[in-house]
């Protein structure tokens, strides 16, 4: 639809370019809308943890270091040791190569995050020791971001673009992260 | 003052490419420079609080967890936790929906995360011993992405705009944020 | 070479507006691919940063607190504290200025983060205190930023555009952050 409009644009006489550069700004959101939905969503996440850390904080400080609230202010605090790396990953992997399979990473990961914070509130034997949950979705946004940065240098220097069937490819790698 | 420029680029018989592009990065930066100068702020202020803890903590190393330190250190880490989390969103909306509003809100956060910070190290009833503050700023920035993303799939699948309605609505809203 | 396929499809009669898109969204990649490949970088020394920590843990647990973890957990801590912070500053001084300077910084950056964390590990007396280390960089990139800001004030109030001198004095005084 996008290239419907601009070829309108271009194709009159006189080209409004107020108009041109409106849809400048609509072809670089439809690049990365997918990925602020994430974000969105991330950040509802984080509330939901500081909200639960909190009221576990207030409602029982009269003995303050419980171990309910250690172990939920861990949780916490390792969910949010990895937050910044995890945004930066998402995004330069979405605007680097393609925002969907990019999207759909940082999804499953928001629900491997709830798992193991849910999972560290319970019993200690279902919680996951670890300081980095989600090490696979990590690894493929980080192999995306540096596919996108190699396909940049080809198309550069080579000339040769294999943009399309790199995302093709992608799309079809990103379903195998549903695989538990 | 843009708009003019790129009018005569056009209206050139041989348009010059590389002012295009130039152009395009002038227009691109219009869109960014407030928020830029928010978070050369937030740094400013993030060093600020770096530079308090590590003076009482040099200061007083012959007893190394005093109660001062121990309190600089929490608020310092409480307003580092929530750090990321407000860069995304300040961003986000930003981007999506307009500037001015999300930067405005961005200095008022600013403006509470030093009154907390100040609050915390003076008197224990003084400060605010939540973990999340401005929580009406991070809602508000949210809202505004939100509601960039619905607008934008609207234009994409409806043809209806109502940008420039709801960044009207959302600079007048913004005010609100002022409201103790 | 942007440029020249830029101009070949100006010329066309009819341009074709996806090609006009696609070649926008080279432009972009062209001016932040330093970025994302000095982030990529960031991600993995995390990573390295987190497995250590989670060795020394996992390794350990049968005396859970032992003084070597409390070094590495701190180490590990300090720098994800500044994480944001640093990634906030590179990428706003890589988009308002010149993308290969700031690069180059971040560079320097994680390198600066290596001997910290490795200095943290052995003895006490090579390790540096402070919370903050890479001070001089992140003033750097503020700098930048700063620098970028006020000329794209001055380009749009003004009408003169610096751009090209400040971007070969900001190459040159990278250099001088190699001084020891």
């Amino acid at each position: 639809m996008l290239s419907v409009r601009l070829k309108m644009t271009i194709q009159q006489s006189e080209p409004d370019p107020q108009f041109l550069l409106e849809n400048m700004f609509v072809a670089v959101m439809d690049n990365i809308f997918l990925l602020v939905l994430v974000t969105l969503l991330s950040v509802v996440q984080n509330v939901f943890f500081a909200l639960k850390v909190e009221k576990e904080c207030t409602g029982q400080h009269s003995k303050p270091h419980s171990a309910a609230f250690e172990r939920l202010s861990c949780a916490n605090r390792n969910c949010m040791d990895t937050y910044p790396t995890f945004l930066a990953v998402l995004w330069c992997a979405g605007i680097c190569l393609s925002q969907a399979p990019a999207a759909f990473a940082g999804i499953i990961y928001l629900v491997v995050r709830q798992k193991y914070f849910v999972g560290y509130l319970g019993q200690t034997c279902q919680s996951t020791p670890g300081f980095l949950f989600g090490k696979r979705i990590l690894f493929f946004l980080s192999l995306m971001c540096a596919v996108g940065i190699i396909n940049h240098l080809m198309l550069s220097y080579g000339g040769n673009d294999y943009k399309e069937y790199i995302q093709t490819i992608t799309k079809a790698a990103s379903a195998l992260l549903l695989l538990p």
